[in-house]
């Protein structure tokens, strides 16, 4: 009998998007048994970390190993029903914009239902270490979230 | 010689504003040494604190004391510059919108010099905590909000 | 081709003890990229939620549906050599101790060659909820770490 | 009228101490409205943040600025009292030993009335940046401890 894993990570369930699972965990509720609100945005982050794994890109590698960095210039999320302590939630990640330095992601936390709990957007921005200015996203970076299944939709 | 403060909490700098100043603590910054991007959300929540008890109602007491909790609905914030561990903060708060049951907050964080290093925004809605349901925004919230400093701006 | 798990947890690689494997993330790491000193407690908090649902009493089940609570009376940590974001690590769990109200475990937390980086101590105590006084440990507490794989070494 | 600080540090009550407030925050505490037991260790080391920049040498400028650093190699609590969301809490930090390479500072976190709730142990070691290895404590550290208040008790 093998102990279910508390976390997990697989391919898209659907074209276009990279899904992470996770567990409530005690630290990340408040007084109220909720997940404090704050904390939706490191599940996020968490989804990022996998798909970026995923893509052949672990960020640990990333961060040294590359010119440049993304930072995040922009971060939104919208509550709609509590995530309780214990619960398994599942992260659906998708590619929602790229522009001329950014690259925006929507995360999707729904319950074991599936079920819409939150929604987390993060905008990220390609900057060159040693100038600290801003630059065109690196190329890599699509091939990487590609590889993690993720994409533009293709517009008409 | 006195200890400089490193968190401390004042009237309003300008009229309709709540300032808090904070210092970034070691566990805040990220391997690059700046804070990391979720705990701005964090530092808003810290001003909230303090407006809640400058206004005469402290968090620690409305959350039992009262039939209704101010959930948050939406969070978001823009990062202009990085903020760096050691670094003195000041947050200003602003009321920025009132609508039915919601009451929305703007966090400016800044550094030594004034200059804006991020924005957050927060979108709290009324619930009665019996019902789990929405109810109009209590007068009491823009009462505390009003003792604090923080108004709408009058319209014309 | 699967994404490997992020966070996996399963029964002991060895006699009396159980063994939970999670990922250093970005948010865990200081400005040196090496794993904030308290985090290593959420580490062995984590393998503690891991192993009481292994053992068939999910803590989030157990706080609301048993008259006692176990909260922590100590708690200490020895660290041993630095363990770096990205790197995969392995918390091995064991029973150190039994005594009339208390239960100590012993968590390992060793790096992708076995090589121990930290060890961490904690000692439940167990209390009853409505009186919040002391009371001997539930031999239900017991039953559960024997379920996970847990129990002390006989003794001569 | 002003509003009074949150979180305020100063000299000595006593011989030997270095005090420092603190209030506990929302995102401080569990779903039982009680302090998380690792956030202890963060009161701790807010409180050697502080009695460094007291002594003159902060830590956001020690880091980069001394060949040394004084990494943690072992953190230990006690948990006397629960901690509640909206308390105002002193840390008291004493300098309890100086070994070789270490130095080990007891942090009393007590309440309103001066009581207990918990004590946490953090036992540093000085290293080398360039080297990784064990170095003898700089006598800077005690230097910067003394101009903070805090010194060995002198023995017989």
């Amino acid at each position: 009998m093998s102990v279910p894993p508390t976390h997990r990570s697989g391919h898209p369930p659907a074209v276009g998007t990279f899904t992470t699972e996770l567990s409530v965990r005690f630290p990340d509720v408040d007084a109220a048994g909720i997940v404090y609100f704050a904390k939706a945005f490191d599940y996020a982050h968490l989804a990022w970390e996998e798909l970026l794994a995923a893509g052949g890109l672990p960020l640990h590698e990333a961060i040294p190993g590359r010119p440049w960095i993304l930072p995040l210039i922009h971060a939104e999320a919208d509550y709609r029903r509590p995530m309780r302590f214990g619960e398994r939630l599942r992260v659906e990640a998708s590619l929602t914009d790229v522009g001329g330095s950014t690259v925006t992601l929507r995360y999707a936390v729904r319950g074991a239902e599936g079920e819409l709990r939150a929604t987390v957007t993060l905008v990220h921005c390609a900057v060159d270490k040693a100038s600290a200015r801003r630059i065109p996203l690196p190329e890599e970076v699509l091939a990487v979230l590609g590889r993690a299944g993720l994409s533009l939709p293709a517009t008409a």
